[in-house]
């Protein structure tokens, strides 16, 4: 059951459980920022519901929360990072930061981060380039946890992708994994009694299949396109570790420390007004967001839309009513921020997973 | 039909051709390169089969053989050029050369290239990076053929997407486009009597089909991966027109020029050594083709591979065995070689396409 809380609340409590962590003040209170941010624009799954495990992870030792992000390398427009095992979602916000500021000197920026630990919603940092007014890409490698095309095991990870345009009227950001759906999507499908709504993977007998437990049994997701999404995959992975001269999804699998524990990420930052002017091009976007949502609708009252267009629309819903997080999270979240430590994450079996994938059916 | 042609007697039989649509002798040998480059790596869908195409789109205006490139803007690791509808395929790997160049000198260079024509095969530009020693990413806007997802009608581009990561061992490199099949792959498996492996598209009741004269009759071809793909090639879209101040889809659609013509591309080239040693960065990447190779395949006598990994096989092939070219497609490029302008672009339609996706099912 999900429950609304209010923002205030939710960055109060929520900062109260990071600082119980034992982070200090400024890393707690930029946490809980990120955190309630991805609730707040529809992403529970990569928000609110990742406190209760990030406590699990630095129980765990995966995240060590003294760390700090340290420049090791820098040439031109390119700067790269070592994340010492610090917090992830900081590392990466200071990464695509620096990207920013890079592609303000040169036109575009580039920053390579390694050695870093999970990022939570990848789109957050795509979506802050985007506030900056600066073109964001964005991408992660991790374990594996998907099987290539034409393989039966898991080889490569689902290595989420992530591209923002800045738009007055609204960014349009695409934060794309690499398999058609999460685990977490398959578990809450299965324990809804239902079916996926296009097949997400095989069975036993290697038949692709719209069963969400079927595909749970076997651990055989499906990539994003069949053979497009596995081929992505690994190029992401490929260019993230030579790019940032860090770890592969292999040597992540060997090291089997857990999600994305020493993963690379890079964070590409584009100036999008260099040989335009800002109206200009601005008109230009909005002209094409326009007919792209003015397309036909395959059904009647249906709306075409672009990717992140609703993100507005759910951000003043969140922010009027209160946020919606699960009732098992919040109390968990409360415990937390109380001081008792003794939680079990809940979040990839029980709540609502890729809720902004969810958002586009 | 496909025949077997020697190499020397493609390439110079395909600049006997070039020359007589009017390029000039060192434009006509370097057309003839790229596109037998092409078929060689058996990419023939965007290679020999596009010789006489190319012809069509000259005669028709689309392309102006006698436009030379142009600087339009630069800031630091940026350029930005147009390409006054010259020859794609030279504008192309003229750009991918400038990103290789800027990124020698800032670590990451990207060149955004606009007013641009049809650039054939998206890979050949990663290809071009690869060997040059480095990661390149590359993409194109296009004219609407695909219905955004929710949607009846064509709405955006398949806009194809390209990374590629160097290795000695042979390069990494991802080719894809943003529909699940193209025309040319549905036509051939229509004339065929075949149906799809996995649905691509929807039938006349909206429901999805694998059938390809079924979504040849209703133009809906399906995006890869649902909703992914569309999003994605909105994302390539908007990306592409503000980075390199050109013209979006929609104004491409307005404009109703055909094939790309006035088209925006993005080259990005980033230096993989800049890091790490050259040595251990290779060993990384081997390593993890290596894994990738390696996983348990989903039959008896399968094999894992990694985009582009066969395409070395493919060239020594069709080196020591003749390149594979369809019939019909040969004999027209002979009548343009003798000086015969007189042909009707059959490639679209008859002969197989998106080889190279084909080779990974």
């Amino acid at each position: 059951m999900s429950i609304r809380i209010p923002y205030d609340t939710v960055l109060e409590t929520a900062k109260q459980a990071f600082l119980h962590m034992g982070l200090p003040e400024e890393k707690a209170a930029r946490c809980a920022y990120i955190h309630t941010e991805n609730s707040l624009e529809g992403v529970e799954s990569h928000g609110l519901n990742r406190v209760p495990r990030f406590a699990e992870y630095v129980q765990k030792g995966y995240v060590d929360i003294h760390a700090e992000i340290e420049l090791v390398g820098a040439k031109g427009a390119v700067e790269n990072y070592d994340g010492h095992l610090g917090i992830g979602v900081l590392n990466a916000a200071y990464c695509m930061d620096r990207a920013v500021a890079l592609a303000k000197e040169h036109g575009i920026g580039c920053v390579a981060l390694r050695n870093t630990t999970h990022w939570m919603r990848g789109g957050y940092y795509a979506w802050q380039a985007a506030r900056a007014g600066f073109i964001g890409i964005s991408w992660t490698n991790t374990e594996s946890c998907m099987p290539m095309w034409g393989s039966k095991k898991p080889g490569v990870g689902n290595n989420p992708f992530c591209i923002a345009i800045p738009r007055k009227s609204g960014p349009i950001v695409l934060d794309m994994a690499m398999s058609q759906y999460s685990y977490g999507k398959l578990g809450v499908t299965r324990l809804a009694g239902k079916q996926l709504p296009f097949p997400g993977g095989f069975d036993q007998d290697g038949n692709l299949t719209s069963d969400p437990g079927a595909i749970e049994a076997t651990g055989r997701i499906l990539p994003t396109g069949y053979w497009k999404g596995s081929g992505m995959a690994i190029a992401l992975d490929l260019a993230a570790a030579a790019m940032a001269n860090g770890k592969s999804g292999v040597e992540l699998d060997r090291e089997a420390r857990g999600s994305c524990t020493g993963c690379c990420q890079i964070f590409i930052a584009y100036d999008p007004y260099l040989f335009g002017e800002e109206e200009e091009i601005q008109a230009k976007l909005d002209d094409r967001v326009a007919a792209a949502d003015a397309t036909e609708p395959d059904r009647p009252g249906g709306h075409v839309t672009c990717p992140g267009e609703r993100t507005a629309a759910t951000r003043q819903r969140n922010l009027e009513q209160g946020i919606v997080v699960d009732e098992q999270i919040w109390a968990q979240i409360q415990q937390l921020a109380a001081g008792d430590m003794n939680v079990t994450d809940i979040s990839s079996a029980c709540v609502l997973d890729n809720m902004q994938e969810e958002e586009k059916k």
